[in-house]
């Protein structure tokens, strides 16, 4: 059976990974026949949002124990990833993309990457594993892959202007569909950078699970 | 479009609504072309349970700004839920529900309902208009729905024990199947009583979307 490792970001798209996305990930992992294990950095939150208000609340909150909400408590220390345990890695988007895992949503294209994150994300590249990257989660993507990488966010000109000046090149893509590096073995899809409805969240979140596991 | 009113009881299974179950449930309505509004009330938790080691953590979390993470901030008080403006209400499942819209958790059939959640169970009921109970929420039909009402959590003979002996009539169930009490329009499935995976979840939540709708 084919492993994947999930990273999560929290739960809760405007503080923490985007929660239909993660679960649609771990859906269609699981409707393929594969087994995954859910990883998120022990880390303090950067802040805490309420959801209905969009306001940050003041609370202090950690990535790795909100993250097991959406995991049913099984998620493991990102500090515990082996590489060479999955053969895959897929990463939900979600605010906590951008500012859990980067600082994108302050810093835009002078952001940097969280250790951790970073050196998973390489691990991968370098083992020639797959990966697949959705929503906000490819801004990580120049740091990880370098110059010329291919990817999309969607049709987000703001985003995309940020992801060339790193030195990744995006491609405009829709909802339902993907973009794939080959070289790299890496697939992206927008999910909700567009999405409008779950079943939309789902068709391209299927695809990019389906692809990953294909080079897998 | 018909239009399927989604109640939720948090963000999280040990506290709050399975997140797989809500998310779940919102894709197949979308799925099957149908809109929905997801509501909870406005009330504290009755604990905040830290996911990764099952443990009280002492904070004050609110039921409907948690429940909003699910619903992308979309989430409305469920004092504003007029039961004339939707076809059909549906409760996925999860500890808030025996903890946040009963006493379940902590009393067994000595249970009591939130009065809001009583009355709009009630009100989809005396409008004979069709709703889906998943997972823990079938303890609630009983109260609701009165002796007699067919239902299913599964095959766990404590919970089955205690919904017989509030009057409710509990058929075993297989976790990709449902079970409809006719008379009312009602539709139950196991989900993660018994779901070992979310495609196993998928498979009977996708049978109650498509029976209730079906119905609506």
């Amino acid at each position: 059976m084919k492993k994947v490792a999930v990273l999560l970001s929290g739960a809760g798209f405007y503080d923490g990974a985007e929660i239909n996305e993660a679960v649609l990930t771990l859906l269609h992992i699981s409707k393929q026949g594969a087994g995954y294990q859910c990883f998120a950095p022990d880390i303090a939150q950067a802040d805490t949002i309420n959801h209905v208000k969009n306001e940050d609340t003041g609370e202090k909150r950690n990535v790795l124990v909100e993250s097991a909400r959406i995991a049913r408590g099984d998620v493991q220390p990102l500090s515990q990833l082996k590489v060479e345990d999955f053969d895959a890695l897929i990463l939900p988007g979600g605010f906590g993309v951008a500012k859990n895992f980067c600082d994108f949503a302050n810093k835009g294209a002078d952001m940097s990457v969280n250790d951790e994150v970073l050196a998973i994300g390489r691990g991968f590249k370098e083992a020639n594993k797959p990966a697949g990257y959705m929503c906000i989660a490819p801004v990580l993507l120049p740091h990880i892959y370098g110059e010329g990488v291919k990817l999309t966010v969607g049709n987000d000109k703001d985003v995309a202007g940020a992801i060339s000046s790193m030195g990744g090149q995006h491609i405009d893509c829709g909802v339902r569909d993907i973009v794939v590096d080959d070289k790299y073995q890496l697939v992206t899809t927008p999910a909700y950078m567009l999405a409008e409805t779950p079943a939309d969240a789902d068709a391209g979140i299927g695809e990019l699970v389906e692809k990953v596991l294909y080079m897998a």
